[in-house]
């Protein structure tokens, strides 16, 4: 994957949104070696963004790698963190990712599944752009708390 | 470990109950090289009973082997199955465990979690008795079905 040009510009607005800050807070977490240390938000939120061009250089077929695997989790511990912001209720993900990169990945709060989501793929993981990154994000984040409101004793037990 | 002296008596009740029932199916489904063809029921069950000397032979500290993690596996399937035949509703599991043994595993039905179990020291991961086993089973698999019963709308969703 060609990562030298950036696709992300500086001044994206998106990257203000709770889920790029939430990512950005994951990533840089587990930036055991410093990496990230004097890179923008743009460009460390960029690899995430798989533009076709980027999707077309990642064979089809193929094994996720740890980097991936790790933004997959962070993707999930974010939603997570906004669900439990906006709820003021406990939320834990749990992810299953098979060396092959198929699985499933959870958000439970309480005895609640408010997200459910089948992974396919997952070394060829990403959002076409960071702005389809937060609208799905918001999407999921909503249907979660409506889940929450609905189901609010299982939720709570 | 040493396997070669059965605890499990040929004549004991306990193979007759469901989770066994269910146990020994999964159990034979995972056994690809067919090596349980000829096995008693109580031949191949007998490694998921951890009496007290057998589970001094195995270090406190370790990984969890392929078999160990398969049977995990199995038990978690056979809880699903069960619940799923006693309910009628579908149930599925999903278990994650890391290299290191810890982890946790997880009975779903429809948007509800009827089983939560906090996994540890798998590697050692067994039941002192078959008894014991069973009476734990029956407890998990009520408390399950009272789950459903209690939040019977996120259980069909």
């Amino acid at each position: 994957m060609t990562t030298e040009t950036l696709v992300v510009e500086e001044d994206d607005a998106n990257l203000d949104s709770e889920i790029v800050k939430q990512m950005l807070k994951q990533l840089r977490a587990l930036d055991s070696f410093d990496t990230y240390e004097n890179w923008s938000k743009a460009k460390i939120i960029d690899p995430i963004v798989l533009t076709k061009e980027r999707k077309r250089e990642i064979p089809v077929i193929g094994d996720p790698d740890e980097i991936t695997l790790s933004r997959v989790k962070a993707y999930y511990n974010s939603l997570a963190t906004i669900i439990e912001m906006k709820s003021g209720l406990m939320a834990a993900p749990m992810i299953n990712i098979t060396h092959e990169g198929f699985g499933r990945a959870l958000v439970m709060v309480g005895k609640l599944i408010v997200v459910d989501k089948v992974l396919r793929d997952v070394h060829r993981w990403g959002f076409p752009s960071l702005e389809k990154m937060v609208s799905q994000s918001d999407k999921t984040v909503e249907r979660a708390i409506d889940l929450i409101e609905k189901y609010k004793d299982a939720a709570t037990d």
